[in-house]
């Protein structure tokens, strides 16, 4: 295929391709052409081998990536909340040769053993005299990202220039594309979720309104201003926009919040009801490459709690002891489709467990109900087993967060001498006069007495990583 | 990938599959049960080997076509307005063993020396115990039309289900796609542009309005009250549909009336252009699964005449003498793209002919403008030399059409003792007041002299294939 953004830039040369917080925007024809000038530049220090991009959301890491496809080089995409520490160990692991970040890190990333150039010194080279990639090779590897995974040790997924086509395509069938659309985000773009939209950006021919990072208030400000009608969020940036949102509503051409990151509380999902907003609940990951299941927005009330149905050209399972569950019966989610990762870097002993005949086994549980549609109860590896009974986090959650004065919970397991495990939960309360007594009691009123937290403790804040993912296994040191 | 139907009635079973003129309508769901039900009668006379299908547009063909994609059987669509001698022909060559047909061509069909059987006594057959496929393999043949190709014997181009999903992507990345969607079919299922709305339907999960026929007072009751968004046209019912339209407005949710089938006169889309009609030019044949080159709506009225850009997906050359043409200069179409056809079946000449390193010569004339906008010229087997001058019969048919008192035109060569060649125009006209030469002069004023034609006959229509294109090498004996 014909490289996407010059591609792009020859059908939608005039159209906006990225809008800035702080006004600034520029067009197809123009990202281009800063991505060409900026690879060949590049070229000088850099034509071979996996390089890093260690940055906030700013257009030069737009530029910076779409530069590499240009130099066919794959772009290792570093999170910018890890430790100098951490960032060498992936940058070992996934082989970077030369670490590319943005100006504000390069104190912090000087200290790697890798080559590390910051933007602004890659601007002032001369462009070197090279043939830049006329042509996207589908094959190969486009990006990697670091799972996020919540024990052991973190694998670089890598992604194909088709997976993220085959996302692109399939999240289109499903939410359609409107001539209007201008989707925001405020994710982080080394995360699957930001990153998708800037394929999906090429691909459509659509704006994309990047900000540097979530602010509640220049979010909900775009939304009813910029004429944006999609945003991806995770829970925790949902509710603080419901919150903020309040009696006021959004405007019409405001068509979907594309929610992923994890189960949503249903207690959310009732509020965004309530407030007229368009939440489409959705489950991805990093090896799938963002959504690979969605509820239509058809489905949307009717379906509220459920992560719906497999995309067009995707394919889900329930499996538990090799078999299919029953209607309504907890068992590992399998899902294939050509948008899920070939695997993980140099990591054939985790590819072995994850990928089986096609299938990625993604070790998070869920059930179908009667109609297919998927309920996605937990992370497995969040599970708290106790006295036999499994016990999902999540639920625990959803009714702590549905007692008015809890702003958020989190919910873990504490090793117990008698049961093996049992559940304690942490939450951010409103007032001090929001008790524990008081949510303890609340708690037995709606939950089997095994599912009670044996303690609660109350926080400032709880652990979260840069989507605002809830981080169980910190909480116990937290 | 999971077999397309049976994925769209587990994605949005209760939505509108088909709407038919008469008012009767079914679900993607029951859609799904009809062709599983048929392609289990099917099964009891015929499993393998290449199935023709003769039919006019009418729910039979689609539940039919969509049973033989549960057989794996690929499917020869056949033009239900040529002769019995004809079909024999092209079923010969297409080496079809079976031939289903409307009831209403039964009589006609049982002339062929293949197995025939009417829609009637499939549906009378029981269900044979037999297993379907519950997947699509995308590189096997799906179906197989002839070109209607002006010259030469026809040929049957192989379209894949990869050629048709290729095409139905590329088209909504171009079109867009709205919840909303409704396209109308008032062209041929056998021919490509009416198949391709079928395969958008299931994989878009959009209804479509099916009409047997163009007739252009229920074409037009359609789009004004059916809620009807697109529709494709050939600039003959284009021409009528505007004509009928009047001073009247088309629904702002009518979004696009999706122009292809051979050069579009530029009269009639300045007069499109005046009623406010959404027209969207395109380039496309049999042998690129329908469009392939499509004119953005938001360049409409800018390039108005030019077919537009290459889709997403697909790249575009014009060559002469082996090269590329500068801008404005006349050459080759040359196209590639994944919905292009591997080739002609068993044609192994032609095939050399027309595929060089993975493109596609069509034979067609253009040129690219200095934006690079395709112009479609004409059909290069139409082109007209005279004198060693090349002559170009759409461009003196635009000026006829532009000659108030002229409803159709058609202009071919004559041979010439002299010139080689020499035009010679036939014209529908709306009163007989409209004489020769009134129109002579009027072409003299607008044209080089050699363009002018050297006789002008009157017709009461001219002769046009089944989706209305006009057939050029047929003018001489009309």
């Amino acid at each position: 295929m014909e490289h996407w953004l010059t591609k792009r830039a020859n059908l939608s040369p005039e159209t906006t391709a990225v809008e800035l917080d702080n006004g600034d925007a520029f067009t197809f024809l123009q990202l281009k052409q800063k991505a060409e000038r900026f690879a060949l530049q590049l070229a000088n220090v850099h034509q071979q081998g996996h390089l890093a991009i260690l940055s906030d959301n700013v257009a030069d890491m737009i530029i910076a990536f779409w530069a590499c496809t240009y130099l066919k080089v794959p772009t290792v995409f570093l999170n910018t909340r890890l430790t100098v520490t951490e960032w060498q160990q992936q940058c070992d692991d996934a082989d970077v040769q030369l670490v590319l970040c943005a100006d504000s890190y390069s104190s912090d990333a000087e200290q790697l053993l890798q080559s590390v150039y910051s933007f602004s010194r890659i601007h002032d080279l001369t462009q070197a005299d090279t043939t830049l990639a006329s042509t996207i090779d589908m094959d190969a590897v486009c990006s990697m990202m670091f799972t996020s995974g919540t024990t052991g040790r973190a694998k670089a997924v890598m992604q194909t220039f088709q997976n993220h086509w085959s996302s692109a395509v399939a999240s289109a069938l499903n939410l359609g594309l409107l001539p209007s659309d201008k989707w925001l985000i405020c994710l982080p773009l080394f995360h699957i979720s930001g990153l998708s939209t800037l394929f999906k950006s090429v691909i459509y021919g659509m704006p994309v309104y990047l900000m540097e990072r979530f602010e509640e208030d220049k979010v909900h400000q775009a939304i009813m201003e910029k004429q944006v009608t999609i945003i991806s969020v995770v829970a925790v940036t949902c509710e603080r926009l419901l919150h903020r949102l309040g009696e006021a509503r959004y405007p019409a051409s405001f068509r979907c919040m594309l929610l992923g990151g994890g189960p949503a509380p249903k207690p959310l999902l009732e509020r965004a009801k309530q407030q007229h907003v368009p939440i489409v609940q959705s489950y991805g990951m990093t090896e799938t490459c963002s959504q690979i299941i969605t509820l239509h927005a058809a489905d949307a009330l009717r379906k509220i709690g459920s992560a719906g149905k497999p995309l067009f050209t995707s394919s889900l399972q329930v499996l538990k002891d090799g078999r299919a569950t029953l209607s309504n019966e907890v068992g590992e989610i399998v899902v294939k489709g050509p948008m899920v990762t070939n695997g993980y870097y140099q990591r054939e002993e985790a590819n072995l467990k994850a990928f089986q005949d096609g299938w990625l086994y993604t070790g998070d549980l869920g059930y179908l109900d009667e109609e297919g549609f998927l309920f996605v109860v937990d992370r497995r590896s969040d599970l708290i087993i106790s006295g036999g009974e499994n016990i999902y986090p999540a639920e625990i959650e959803d009714v702590l967060l549905s007692c008015e004065g809890v702003l958020e919970a989190g919910v873990t397991g504490m090793e117990d001498e008698k049961w093996g495990q049992v559940p304690i939960a942490f939450v951010v309360r409103t007032s001090e006069q929001v008790t524990a007594e008081y949510l303890l009691a609340y708690c037995q009123d709606k939950l089997a007495s095994f599912k009670v937290p044996k303690r609660l403790i109350f926080r400032s804040q709880l652990p979260r990583n840069a989507t605002g993912k809830l981080q169980r296994y910190k909480l116990k040191d937290f």
